[in-house]
């Protein structure tokens, strides 16, 4: 049978991939009596007299809401909230497997970005965080901006920052590698949607001065006439800082890193031909990449990432995004924030030993048993030292039950 | 220990009640591809271009959202979203011990009707059915009624119907039991709030014609110029046409039945005796009933049920909706109307042979295992033949499924 046959048979036989269950067996009026009526009203007193309870007494200490408007899932565009289930129930079955969070799927029939902020503020109550997915830009940025500053619970867009965490792991090693520093180097980023604004934003607070980024327009700067929005006029004012202008194969001469989140063949050999000594390339477009492996290898690229796993150096935001809500779930964090996601690459690059590392092995293998149970620990821990932890725990014991949790 | 630390120890130590688990081990890359990318697009695709197929490739099919506002919270009132919680999580795992339903607890951070729809509304495509719960009258009835007319899944608002299905359980078989008929009975009910209107509705459906209803201003009459609203006007226009006005006490005289959900004390001895021969009384007041079984027996009672679980015949929710919800969502229903809930009043009821029936046994044991099957298939049979079901399904399989699921 083809990838499609056995997906659909599998998806139709279980009827969908996540099962609620209680964690209390009700079989006697003892048991009903503690886990209902009448003895159910103690815990909600509780929580009435005092609302921080409410992590004690509830799963919300442990669940996160898996939220869509489905208009940008996969490749596939606008399919709307139903066609979206399929990939929020397998973002919640991730969760679990690989980090023991229990997540539920909501997936909202609008595009209007105040009916959806509006919503998801209306139903935090039982969520400890929102994992933003599959929202198309910019709504993006303005939804995941304004439900962090009008909730308490994290709120994490994945396709932007889980996307940008595992970029930077990959390309911290890479530079470990390749004798080069942050603040030293000079990028190009192709693609301004979700991704790539996460990336240019996470590589600046990460130190990098020289980036210059390109939509299908071309590079971006400041005072471009066409083809602007208002993250990508904040965007102009710290990236592109000499106004270059100019197509792709213009600004990309003399980059030491190509990170690309746009489309397949957008690089070219001669463009990789023009980059600096040993360019890096980290070409993530879906499915095929912007150039594939072996074209950059023979025209220079020292090393080459892309987002499959038929290659080397998966970025795969699975590495991310499970240890980050489990950290952030353990000290029951009000946001993550920048501490948290540098906290991430960090203990994702740092997965891979000095002595380890290879130009084809600069990311973590996906099933590396070690990456949530670090990642959770590094993430906890900057959100304690960050001050948006509510709770403080021993990091190491993050650790411990990160790993039991997923065994 | 008390039921209050027993309670407060056994919410803490679990951290809540449900877990969402993954219904697919992603072990290694072969099994991230169907689960998630790429595979996961395949179910996508069928779901864009045949909505219905949602209920083939996803949880819906099993899924029901359990939805409060907190405003009617047990007995304590509106205490809020976030103290709602333990009772939203406890009727999951009812839902899943008595069912295997699956469904997850949403409390919503609002009182504004309009804003409940609306949220409800857009959050329905991964649910297969919706069980609204602790929402304060009269609110509650334009919230199911607009959200019944607006999507195209069950609405149920378990505190009216749920109540009202087993109410009439128990009443159906005490008629039985003392040789009367549901047409030639004289019913008051006191209380007016959810409960109280959806017995009225049901009993009317069931061809009781001699009803009258009080509220705390006494009987609810056409055109009474105090304390109506718009559904005590709807009510007046089926009830009480001999148009009696007076208090509890004068109304009470020479009915057959009493149905109260109203406050502790509420019927006194004096008004049992003025009742006809035989009365049959349903005191479901919480946590004390209208009047204690010992005393309205020795006032001439004949049948006495109440709220209570360590008094015989205990009107008990979970008889109800546990198999209404499996029923309803076996046959892919679009709505639970008049022809199922009646389904579920009678299948409740025929549980007790008619030998077996006696005066402090007209209601089932809410932990007898035949119930929810039962329930369950009558449901589905009656939804397929009154024209709500999306599917046909063999009733006998509903049964012997929900027999298999909570064993």
């Amino acid at each position: 049978m083809s990838l499609r046959d056995d997906a659909l048979h599998m998806h139709k036989q279980k009827q969908g991939k996540l099962s609620v269950n209680s964690k209390v067996e009700i079989k006697d009026r003892e048991a009903l009596s503690l886990a209902y009526s009448p003895g159910v009203a103690e815990p909600c007193k509780e929580i009435y007299e005092d609302e921080r309870t409410v992590f004690d007494y509830t799963i919300k200490s442990n669940t996160v809401g898996v939220v869509t408007d489905g208009s940008a899932v996969l490749g596939l565009g606008n399919i709307g909230a139903k066609a979206s289930l399929p990939v929020m129930e397998g973002k919640s079955a991730l969760f679990k497997n690989f980090a023991g969070v229990d997540s539920f799927p909501i997936a909202l029939e609008t595009n209007d970005v105040d009916e959806i902020v509006n919503t998801v503020k209306l139903m935090t109550p039982i969520f400890g965080g929102i994992n933003l997915e599959d929202i198309s830009a910019p709504r993006c940025f303005e939804i995941e901006e304004r439900l962090s500053r009008e909730t308490d619970i994290p709120i994490f867009h994945d396709d932007q920052h889980g996307t940008a965490i595992v970029t930077l792991s990959g390309l911290v090693n890479a530079l470990k590698l390749t004798n080069r520093s942050l603040n030293k180097i000079k990028v190009v980023l192709n693609g301004a949607g979700a991704a790539g604004v996460a990336i240019v934003n996470l590589l600046y607070s990460f130190g990098v001065k020289e980036m210059v980024m390109c939509d299908s327009r071309g590079a971006i700067y400041e005072g471009r006439p066409n083809g602007m929005n208002p993250t990508k006029e904040r965007l102009a004012e710290f990236t592109n800082q000499k106004q270059i202008q100019g197509g792709l194969e213009d600004v990309i001469k003399d980059a030491d890193v190509f990170i690309g989140v746009s489309i397949e063949g957008a690089l070219t050999e001669d463009m990789v031909k023009s980059m600096a000594e040993d360019p890096i390339i980290f070409a993530m477009a879906n499915p095929n990449p912007e150039i594939m492996p072996d074209v950059a290898k023979a025209a220079g690229a020292s090393i080459m990432g892309t987002g499959r796993s038929d290659f080397p150096n998966q970025i795969n935001n699975v590495l991310a995004f499970p240890g980050i809500f489990r950290g952030a779930l353990d000290v029951r964090a009000t946001h993550i924030n920048d501490e948290m996601k540098k906290a991430a690459v960090v203990a994702i690059a740092d997965l891979i030993s000095e002595d380890e590392l290879r130009s084809d092995y600069v990311i973590p293998d996906a099933f590396n048993k070690e990456v949530a149970p670090n990642v959770a620990k590094a993430v906890a821990k900057a959100a304690m030292e960050s001050g948006v932890s509510r709770i403080k725990v021993d990091p190491e014991e993050v650790y411990q039950n990160t790993l039991n949790l997923t065994q």
